[in-house]
């Protein structure tokens, strides 16, 4: 990750901007979902993808028939967003109403992992990145598996994090008003795990 | 809302993908953040911004200064994801981990809403789609505030809908292996509102 340029720079509310890794690393490593961007012959593209952070990149993974992995591999500029929503924020005024949040818009570009230790490690990251303990009790990939994902890595050239949080600012004026202001959480939350209905029996 | 193209139909997995109507206008209106991509001279950006579909268009908004709104509302190409995240997928194989998901990935281009009564109109459809009721209750904006917020409106062209849901898929000759296999449900919780530390006493 190099140093910030016109693309990354937040150009309004500066002051909620950040470009320090650990504040970019801790948005990514808590995210399952990253959506990609490119554009091919001028048309914009952005698809939602699974990730985990590695360094100063991302991998993701995929089919090796898949448009997106295709066309991103080939070195092509990509954008990546990364976004938690932390809260509505109600205002006593419908202008100041807003959300909190935390996100990463992170520039670079991808290119293919084929050697396939390398690619069974990126494969084992992203498993422990998204569920983790789970390569320790799952069967682990063949080598036909490993051989029928293609992976890649999206190596962040230069990123900004941009959040939100506390309470509504509401104008002087409106401070009188008769209106409950506050925030409403929200947070993801995990249900109680469903077991697949063929699950073997005493598992 | 036209037919669909090559660029939004889905290539893997077609049998998770969806065209109708009905489908993504229920995608749509079960989220809160977009990610909007645009590509300016081959760069792509992709950015996260709270929305409200009104037909068949969504109403984005921000300040008058916003290089994003700027450059969408000139009616470049743009395209607009919305993802829900519904599950974590554990199979007895690391290969057949997945994400249970719903998401909409949708093509066209914005114009921008100038006229006041109908800006006011849509910020109102997007006060009400992320924080219902609000309307009836917080102070309405003046034409001054109405004047300080740029609003677009992304026609939706063409869009299509991907989802998975449901159990783990896992190979026959895995069925017997003595791990738990199934899928952890996630979902956006509302936490208990906080009231703002200025809220006035009584309300």
């Amino acid at each position: 990750m190099s140093n910030r340029t016109n693309r990354s720079e937040l150009k309004r509310h500066s002051e909620r901007g950040h470009y320090d890794r650990e504040t970019i690393y801790r948005i990514l490593d808590q995210g399952m979902i990253c959506h990609v961007s490119f554009s091919l012959d001028g048309q914009p593209y952005v698809i939602p993808m699974a990730y985990a952070r590695s360094g100063d990149g991302l991998i993701l993974h995929g089919s090796p028939h898949s448009r997106l992995l295709q066309s991103i591999a080939d070195g092509i500029p990509v954008c990546v967003a990364v976004t938690h929503l932390d809260g509505l924020v109600l205002a006593r005024s419908t202008f100041h109403h807003s959300l909190n949040f935390r996100s990463v818009v992170a520039f670079g570009r991808a290119r293919p992992i084929t050697r396939p230790e390398e690619k069974q490690q990126a494969l084992v990251e992203l498993t422990e990145h998204l569920a983790p303990g789970r390569c320790a009790v799952a069967r682990a990939a063949t080598d036909a598996e490993v051989k029928a994902t293609s992976v890649v890595r999206f190596e962040i050239e230069e990123a900004s994090a941009k959040s939100r949080s506390g309470p509504p600012k509401d104008n002087p004026a409106d401070m009188q008003l008769e209106v409950w202001a506050g925030v409403v959480p929200l947070r993801i939350e995990r249900g109680e795990p469903v077991p697949a209905p063929d699950l073997k029996a005493g598992v």
